[in-house]
């Protein structure tokens, strides 16, 4: 059965998916980027820029899950880049260079419409208008029988849990605190609107959540 | 140099140190207890419910030094019970049984004056009436060379973080969610407040992590 996943979300200790003030040398805001320590050295992310060897075990074993039966994804704008309100031009094609790690179509959730973009490898950036449903439908039209996954950012995984279409979630809480920026918690009671934690193990950079609707 | 320390404060992988909804049979509040699950196993804490054995290792290791050179602590009124507004009568004595273990003087911030109560292994209960700075003061007199703990919960430990008091504190982030209750970081942004992280190890049970002032 098609399942709608996030995989690989990291959060810090004191709740933040990002920290404050994103800009184009902050794609996850200031400090934010040390929620992903974890992730960085694993063989799944050194692949994906282009490097031979990394490691392997658990953290990697995790990160692996994102990339396999994945048929479509979708984010938040400000998941796909640093600009906010109208598109100035059609120079901004995302963080991940030409061709980015998802190979499939990527719905971004949008105010404002743009014409799709064509990357190499297979994804697609879709600019979606409509909100949350229709670029579900949208994702799950493209994706077959495979899974869509929820990339990003908090707000957009937010939107998605409180519709209760999530249907698993992988979180990674890092041992580092941020203070302020974005938090998943907030608003948001993952025991009332029926998740619970299904798995859970530590690596010896991070706690991985296993998080499923009842 | 004397040391203002927190310990063994546990949270939720959601951010809360306890659930909602305290009374006397939730101490910790509804599902509260769990973030505790690491604690319960120890050596530590099976010695102070009178048992022999229990787990040595990390987790020990770290439950241990909440009772190495404490000369007094401080609480809430919502952690010595669940009593709110005038004492009814002298009855409670906390959750602790008739040996509490403190050994030492402890200092019940609330809004309510009550005699203080002596128990047997050198607990003593004093009631302050006169906010965290006094509770603090007599906690200093008593301790001597010694460090003082404040113990919890959520709310005590925030006001002397946003006063800046506390130098070292020891979390505990187990891999549950309380989805509501008590939470620790809220309109507490302890980067701001000058703390950071300096240790951080994982036992198989949860995440610990040592933040101190800089």
């Amino acid at each position: 059965m098609q399942k709608i996943r996030v995989h690989n979300f990291s959060l810090s200790a004191d709740g933040f998916g990002a920290g404050p003030n994103q800009d184009l040398n902050n794609p996850l805001g200031i400090g934010g980027m040390a929620v992903h320590e974890w992730f960085f050295p694993t063989n799944v992310f050194q692949r994906m820029i282009g490097n031979a060897g990394g490691e392997t075990g658990l953290d990697n074993d995790f990160a692996l899950k994102a990339f396999i039966n994945v048929g479509a994804c979708i984010m938040g704008r400000n998941m796909f880049g640093p600009i906010r309100g109208n598109w100035p031009n059609d120079e901004w094609k995302g963080w991940w260079g030409e061709e980015p790690p998802y190979h499939c179509p990527v719905y971004v959730l949008t105010n404002h419409a743009r014409e799709p973009i064509v990357m190499k490898g297979g994804t697609t950036f879709y600019f979606v208008t409509e909100g949350i449903d229709i670029a579900l439908q949208r994702a799950k039209e493209s994706a077959g029988s495979k899974d869509i996954q929820i990339c990003g950012g908090v707000k957009t995984i937010q939107q998605y849990l409180k519709a209760k279409l999530i249907d698993e979630m992988h979180l990674v809480i890092s041992p580092i605190i941020l203070g302020s920026g974005e938090r998943l918690f907030e608003n948001t009671d993952l025991v009332q609107l029926g998740y619970k934690v299904i798995e859970h193990k530590f690596s010896g950079k991070a706690m991985h959540l296993i998080i499923s609707k009842s």
